[in-house]
């Protein structure tokens, strides 16, 4: 299972009681925190989140509504004796500010708090069940979105089969990852005989703030689900790309070009009390858009 | 007028929907802003605080539960173009602390921010209307209290007795300073003649984080209302003494040692989902408590 939880969707001021960018990512039995502005605990709590199965956080660049929120979140959790490591994905000088303040309030957390500088683009996690990929994206100052993409899964064993066919137990490992095998007579077996397919691997893109980008199709095709920015309305086209940011359009476009699945939109300005244009206008150009809406699962 | 309204209540993590410390000091048309934990801006909001006249913000420490809402407070000023002076008092290493969030984000803010760093007791802020003297308090980090002081009332004057008594308009501002004056015919017009008192000067006392420490009481006697924090009841005397808290009891007994007339109790531990025994407990010691409930204004 792939799911996004959506806990903020608003840009730069708290508004409409709409909260800055997080998300939580399912991915099998792991939870991800993508971003984590300012209230990020609070709505962890509010929408029941197993913050205990965190264990990886990617912040997206350094502006106060991708992050004010985090050094709450990993101080509480000092405070609530966490123990095991938390890994932290973000842009070098967060390690600073992070330590500043820790030692601040003197303190020192329970737990490793390994921090990953964000850097030049590719695999920046390998895991037993996930790799993410960073990429640049085009803002105000440094920004990277990430692919986070399930590993292809094991081919599914049909036990009958291949006891019938003499494998050994040995073997299986081998059947799983689609090789053929020899079995106890010395025959050689076709994986195919024995196993069949598992569902497909699931890939989710979050491109962080960036204003449109058409270098970003080849970065992100093949993948599912995408989240884009959609700071503005399609009017503000103009705006938009002066601040660093993105349209409806812009972002429903850059979906259809890529042959993504399904598109989520978020980071609405706090000049909009009301979304349904955003949804309109998307949809219009890629009819699979989503908003981001707080307390929403969006699962594959 | 002097009122005091509680934006949050809670100590470390969030917790039953109660927030950490932040206050709003009214004194006169000033307001003035006590501490300011996570999510301080959306309280602000959700109680229709006017944030623009706010000029005075002073922070008592630097655990995050009283600043961490800062950062994000004052970045959002600037993109809502604040462009007036604002003054922040607080421990020397907050500034560091902004600067490199600033630095960051490559922000720079649209209004001057005028760093106070708190550092020996007494006076730090002299203004037309009011006082404010720190002091520090015994806490595990350096931590400081504020006792916030309207000045002196000017006498008002009686203008129908001052003109009967053929007093020159030039010397009306040395009879609302309380001194007597001559009139035009060069007799001595005594003060009470031509004026009355107006109300007496109001003064309150936010005490910070602090274990019990009856040195304070020298300090807040003679002020009105004091905030004292009761992270504890009374039963976990030494779980406060030895993470530099207070409980119910200890608050209690100072407010009554030093003869202030109304305590505020704050800074509950998260422990607590329910309240009711801080107060029961207070009041038996000191009748005239009240919780520090989010929302609420105490008014002298």
């Amino acid at each position: 299972m792939l799911g996004v939880t959506i806990l903020g969707n608003n840009s730069a001021i708290p508004a409409h009681d709409r909260h800055p960018t997080a998300q939580i990512l399912t991915l099998h039995n792991e939870l991800i925190l993508i971003d984590c502005g300012e209230g990020t605990q609070v709505q962890i709590a509010k929408y029941k989140i197993k913050y205990n199965k965190i264990n990886h956080i990617f912040i997206s660049h350094l502006h106060g509504d991708h992050y004010f929120g985090l050094i709450g979140l990993i101080t509480s959790w000092g405070l609530m004796n966490r123990d095991h490591d938390l890994h932290l994905y973000a842009p070098p000088l967060l390690k600073n500010i992070i330590d500043l303040q820790l030692t601040a309030a003197s303190t020192s957390l329970p737990y490793n708090l390994i921090f990953h500088p964000l850097g030049s683009n590719g695999i920046i996690a390998d895991e037993a069940n996930f790799t993410v990929e960073s990429f640049s994206t085009k803002h105000r100052i440094p920004c990277w979105g990430f692919i986070f993409r399930e590993k292809k899964r094991l081919r599914r064993l049909i036990l009958k089969e291949a006891l019938k066919y003499n494998i050994a137990e040995s073997t299986f490992a081998n059947l799983q990852k689609g090789e053929d095998v020899f079995n106890r007579a010395g025959e050689l077996i076709k994986n195919a005989t024995v196993t069949t397919s598992n569902t497909a691997a699931k890939s989710y893109v979050f491109c962080g703030d960036t204003k449109y980008d058409e270098s970003l199709i080849d970065i992100v095709k093949n993948t599912q689900l995408m989240y884009h920015e959609t700071t503005y309305l399609k009017n503000l086209n103009e705006k938009a790309t002066m601040r660093f940011h993105s349209t409806t359009e812009q972002a429903a476009t850059l979906a259809a070009k890529a042959g993504v699945q399904q598109l989520i939109i978020g980071h609405f300005s706090s000049n909009y009390s009301n979304l349904d244009e955003f949804v309109t206008e998307s949809r219009a150009v890629f009819p699979n858009t989503h908003l981001a809406l707080e307390g929403l699962t969006f699962r594959l």
